[in-house]
């Protein structure tokens, strides 16, 4: 038995924040003293950096269940499947439903039972519940469901990752640029079919590296002390992910046995422009082979970084043809691979 | 293959709450009008029905997954094992961590990640990850271990509910005398010793039940309406309880191989001491049975309602002869069933 994605989906909204919409932000640092150059300048540099030139935001009465019901919705009929057949549903995400201009998390009920309710299942053997588990929380979701296939507690599961992080930023703080809003969903189901999951590998980094993504307050001191906001210390996270992200990269493939010559897509979490070419190249070399040419679909340019988001949004759109240079054919070997808050990593060897 | 629990350990908060303390709250309906009775008999009906005299608060300085890492660290060392063999950590909550005096939920990084760096585990193997299920989160916690032994992704896990309700009540709520704080841990672990896990069941009714449980405004209309607290319709959880709690129990007895002269112990969610009775009448009524004495162990007179702490804390209690009249001994059939947010309702048939 085999384990398959039989359906895709994304939900990508259309309203979109360019870098331009910046210019007129009043950026500090931490410690909430004055950046001493114009915002044009900032901005430039964090595109040259990121590669981000514009992210999407969600509409503001659409909050991440909704998000995350849009790409579902898709996936399921991608998939052309009874949703009533589904046995799990499970959703990524780092903040629940977080409406525009407020700042609480709702996430009671959780996303994935607001979910099962918006695409109107009535099975009640259809099991809801959501993960929290940083930017790689889709990811992890897949691996769950494999969990759930393998020991024959499921054949098919909906996994979604949703996030809106706009509702989150701290808008004084130049990594409010980073993060956007986005869903993706895929339905995996036990299938005779050749290919699907050969591997996974997840890694969770708590000893040190347990509050490098953490909810802090934002640069401007002048600010209610009690309001918290997604923060980072990138160049931690950068330093580690470098390390790290190659290496369970390449346990994953070892188990998968296929070589790197197999590999025809990586999908990688779009978390950084610079970074996420850094750890391509840091995965090849631990080959001692040249990167491919269209290896790596990169999204981060036009959509940001919607954490959980990122790569079931990226194969929903190679899969559909479309992004430039890049398709996929049955057979090809890909890599989904994410690290994120927790700090955690995790890849998977799928046949397509 | 079995999979047992080889250790217990549970954080019951020492700052007690008594129904008296509720004397001087502003209670008020939901649509802000008053309620034409003295606080005295408001308490004593809630005491009536609910057999709650007395609950728990965390330290101020204590957070959800402080509470959760006590309990976690008694589990370890009843279990006597290395914390660096643990594969997986689970932790079931629903708010996060929320700071004493703030309304924004925490989980950045998640409530794992925090409770493994407290632990101070090295191994990036042992994956940290949260799930929101509602009360029944810890029990679903349990079944998803079982789904990691059985696939043969893990051998021992660490399953944690920890919850911090109070610091999300609305004080002009009368449902806000239900709700406490609590943790519970266990380590669930791949044996081949007789027992263990007989049968797990698990539904999600989200079609007219989502809504059930909700964050909602204060029944104060003066009140912020961008601040959100717990809600319930109790109306309508009683009845869906009562309907479904039974059904999910009998199914999940049927399929265990044992009958229902064989349970010894049933550790029901402690939601509310009449619902909980009725759930249990109806039960034996399904096997024209009476119910046997001290079948059900109670602790909701004076830990209230802590979500998913209740059922892990309950089962440690007995499990340390802790409760009067309550035992466990080898061979011993034991349920766990648990019913809440989302609506969510499962139950485990567990051979001590």
């Amino acid at each position: 038995m085999n384990i398959k994605i039989t359906g895709s989906g994304s939900y990508i909204p259309d309203t979109i924040e360019t870098n331009e919409s910046f210019h007129n932000h009043e950026f500090l640092n931490s410690d909430g003293s004055n950046i001493n150059a114009p915002n044009e300048i900032i901005v430039e540099k964090f595109e040259a950096i990121t590669g981000i030139a514009e992210r999407r935001y969600a509409k503001p009465h659409h909050n991440s269940s909704d998000l995350g019901f849009f790409a579902a919705e898709k996936a399921i009929e991608d998939a052309n499947i009874d949703p009533e057949t589904i046995d799990y549903i499970i959703v990524a995400h780092n903040f629940g439903d977080v409406k525009n201009n407020t700042i609480q998390s709702d996430m009671l009920p959780s996303l994935a039972s607001r979910i099962k309710h918006s695409l109107r299942i009535k099975n009640p053997k259809c099991i809801a519940y959501d993960i929290l588990f940083g930017c790689p929380g889709w990811i992890e979701g897949v691996i769950q469901a494999k969990a759930y296939i393998k020991s024959g507690m499921a054949k098919r599961c909906l996994v979604i990752g949703t996030e809106t992080l706009s509702r989150v930023v701290d808008k004084h703080d130049r990594d409010s640029m980073i993060f956007s809003d986005g869903a993706g969903a895929t339905i995996l189901e036990a299938t005779d079919e050749d290919g699907g999951i050969l591997a996974h590998e997840t890694a969770s980094f708590t000893y040190d590296e347990a509050y490098y993504l953490y909810f802090g307050n934002s640069n401007n001191q002048d600010l209610c002390r009690d309001t918290r906001y997604i923060k980072m210390d990138g160049r931690k996270i950068y330093e580690f992910a470098l390390v790290n992200v190659p290496k369970a990269m390449k346990t994953c493939l070892d188990n998968s046995g296929y070589g790197i010559k197999d590999v025809k897509k990586i999908f990688i979490h779009q978390a950084n422009e610079k970074m996420d070419e850094a750890i391509l190249k840091r995965f090849y070399r631990l080959y001692r082979t040249n990167i491919p040419e269209h290896i790596m679909p990169m999204s981060i340019q036009t959509l940001g970084n919607s954490s959980v988001a990122t790569v079931p949004t990226l194969f929903d759109l190679v899969k559909n043809n479309k992004m430039k240079n890049h398709s996929l054919n049955k057979g090809d070997v890909v890599i989904f691979a994410s690290v994120g808050a927790g700090m955690h990593i995790n890849a998977i060897v799928y046949k397509y």
